[in-house]
């Protein structure tokens, strides 16, 4: 790197963040860099459809490669970031180091088992392509034992479902669950009635979806049990193995658990140094311009951020991730003509949380939705985000286009499947994000 | 079992064979075992469209328990069979044996290294969905790696594919990867041209598509050719490591390799003991009405059975497996009616190969097509094959449908892309089936 050359910004992550922090930094006079352990950025919003077999993979993830191709200032790495030198103002890879004159951090969160890492071959979460495909992969097999199984009591295992955690993910795990039992697969067996299958929804707190108003959770537990959801609130668990779970003292046999509960920040955070301040979940406490304390070139965003807001914290959720990105980038652009940092503030469009078929809850500030019209509203904004994002639709005519175009609609590279390392092996306290069971509240 | 009970019939395998016999019995006044180790079936014929991202694993497989949903007198089972008792008449599995008063054994061919079983894990082959989503994984990965790279050698060697066998499979792969390279990447890099990409195919016999007449043979040539794929014919690999292969004494440096060569029987025709006598390829010499030596209840169909007809072996393609499939559920049907069995008759209704965009050959028997108009015919009864299986162009309204019937397009276990390990481990000289490098001219 000479003087002469522009400027490099350095964007680590391609979810919703590092790629809006991308595509504004557009017309900026600068080399960008955007850094991500996968080759695809994820619709994750969609990822527990994937999980539960509506979706193919490719219907939700983009190659970042392409939704980047003609932006001409940005080149992609696959590859992992390990650590942050800050000293020295370069991004640490396996082989690798990368200098930048300006850093945004957008690597998001991870499961956090609440301090019972033993508990995630058990019971895996959903963050990745490669999640949604064990869930997928667990969940039909279950079904597939249970025809096969004789005994009784373990057949009823293979049939029982526990969703641990009913934030929105697993509000729509749980419903997705019960439909593909009481609907998909209900004729398909000749030993065992899918029917019968339990699904059991256990949340810590008094209510599902704990951060969305009272009225909005009673709405939504109402449409769980009419869709034979064993919902259950206010219960810990205790302990997580092959054959089940514990709730206190309570034992239930279940061969499939899925978790949907903990959510901490990604551990690059820690790589940061003394000098950076970690709030209990890992995040890093941001400055009200999303540069970190004593940096003016380094920006979190994001699930990895944290900030306060007329004294509550932002929420963990894209719309954020997306207008904090386009902020630090913003602020870079105007660093770059010799302006000063603005501070970011967060516009709250809502939340919509889906349950079912016609089935949803969506809290828009004054208005509170639930039943059909909310699910029609969640429909209705997925399908746009999912169009603005290049695909479904497109995805009608994926064959047809890639014969005509050469194009390729499947162009993800997912990898094994193998449970990828629980993030937080260390005797540090887990970072739980308190009243964030997991993403809540996306739209 | 009482005697009383319908007839028992066990099928092992749910490929083309398997599902056919299955079908064709649905009137059978029988109870019908089918049999998988993996829950879909699966078009074969456009797997490698899977392993060169075209397509979706779902576009291609469909799972066998919806396939026969509607079949009251068939069960499906997920599980891998082990081996075949004649003697008690069982079928056995791991941990279960199964009955039988007549068996229809339908498991098809897997790979065959010639006897280097440790060039497995740097060639994959492609035989079933997980194959395929490891080659598209590194093919996509090794343009990724070639990116990052400054080692122009090494970069060089990223960018290198070779296909080991020059049938259907291989010739499909090659023109693919071509496309990949000069078309769906050729804009998406910074540091690498994909245009730059060498794909270079190998045969051992002295020509491409060997089992296919010399002229059309000569023609897939030119096409690949045209293609800018690098074809060689007469060379003999002589090692395969994770670097690169050798072809006698030539060293091409190459981190992408891919195995379209050998193709060997399943290893439960072993199973069937002594009594039942194997060809050099491992497969079952069955009677001309499809039983096998001394027994008039057990049938072997597809690329298991070895028959020759006319002085010629019956091909190892779809058509016949199916055409064997009906049979042998027609010979059961008349034997359940005290009737007697009937020979096979193979109908050859031609061969068809693709090789990339508007290039393909065709030998319709007299009629030899190649170019534009071979591949519109490919192109033409694939999709044909595919709507009758219930796929493609429903995948069309997939989402739409998933959404107003609960149906759900992908459901589909696929299991860890781990390697399976290869199937001939013994001392025995590793089976070859002779004139046939893989399935030859699919239809």
């Amino acid at each position: 790197m000479t003087a002469s050359q522009p400027p490099r910004i350095v964007i680590i992550g391609g979810g919703f963040g590092g790629l809006s922090a991308a595509q504004r930094l557009r017309r900026a006079p600068a080399q960008i860099t955007l850094i991500d352990r996968q080759n695809h950025h994820l619709f994750q919003p969609l990822l527990y459809q994937v999980a539960t077999a509506a979706l193919n993979p490719s219907d939700i993830a983009s190659p970042i490669r392409r939704t980047l191709r003609h932006q001409k200032n940005v080149e992609v790495l696959l590859g992992e970031v390990t650590a942050i030198d800050l000293e020295v103002k370069q991004v640490l890879l396996a082989d690798e180091s990368i200098p930048f004159d300006f850093l945004i951090v957008a690597t998001g969160a991870t499961h956090s088992y609440f301090g019972h890492d033993e508990w995630a071959p058990f019971a895996p979460g959903l963050k990745t392509i490669d999640d949604a495909l064990e869930i997928r992969r667990r969940v039909l097999f279950a079904f597939e034992a249970a025809e096969r199984e004789l005994d009784p009591a373990r057949r009823h295992a293979w049939l029982t479902f526990v969703i641990v955690g009913a934030g929105p993910t697993g509000v729509e795990l749980a419903g997705a669950l019960s439909e593909i039992a009481h609907h998909a697969l209900a004729r398909d067996f000749r030993h065992i009635d899918p029917t019968q299958a339990r699904v059991i929804l256990l949340e810590g707190s008094p209510r599902v979806l704990p951060v969305y108003v009272e009225s909005l959770s009673e709405k939504a537990r109402e449409q769980l049990v009419a869709m034979e959801v064993e919902v259950r609130t206010g219960q810990m668990v205790t302990a997580i193995d092959a054959d089940g779970v514990s709730v206190g003292t309570e034992r239930i046999e279940a061969r499939t658990v899925l978790w949907a509960a903990g959510v901490a920040a990604s551990p690059l955070a820690r790589t940061l140094g003394a000098g950076v301040p970690l709030d209990r979940a890992g995040r890093v406490r941001v400055n009200p311009d999303l540069t970190i304390p004593g940096r003016d070139d380094v920006y979190v965003v994001g699930d990895l951020a944290s900030l306060d807001q007329d004294g509550k914290p932002i929420p963990g959720v894209a719309p954020a991730a997306m207008q904090e990105a386009v902020h630090a980038a913003k602020n870079i652009e105007r660093t770059l003509r010799g302006q000063g940092r603005l501070p970011f503030r967060y516009h709250d469009k809502g939340s919509l949380a889906t349950i079912g078929r016609a089935a949803a809850v969506a809290d828009l500030g004054r208005i509170k939705l639930s039943g059909l019209v909310a699910w029609l509203a969640w429909l209705f904004i997925h399908i746009l985000f999912l169009i603005g994002f290049r695909n479904r639709f497109v995805v009608l005519f994926e064959w047809a286009w890639s014969y005509l175009t050469y194009d390729r609609g499947a162009r993800l590279i997912t990898g094994p499947p193998a449970r990828r390392p629980v993030a937080e092996p260390e005797d540090r306290e887990p970072g739980v994000i308190a009243g964030k069971s997991e993403e809540p509240g996306r739209k």
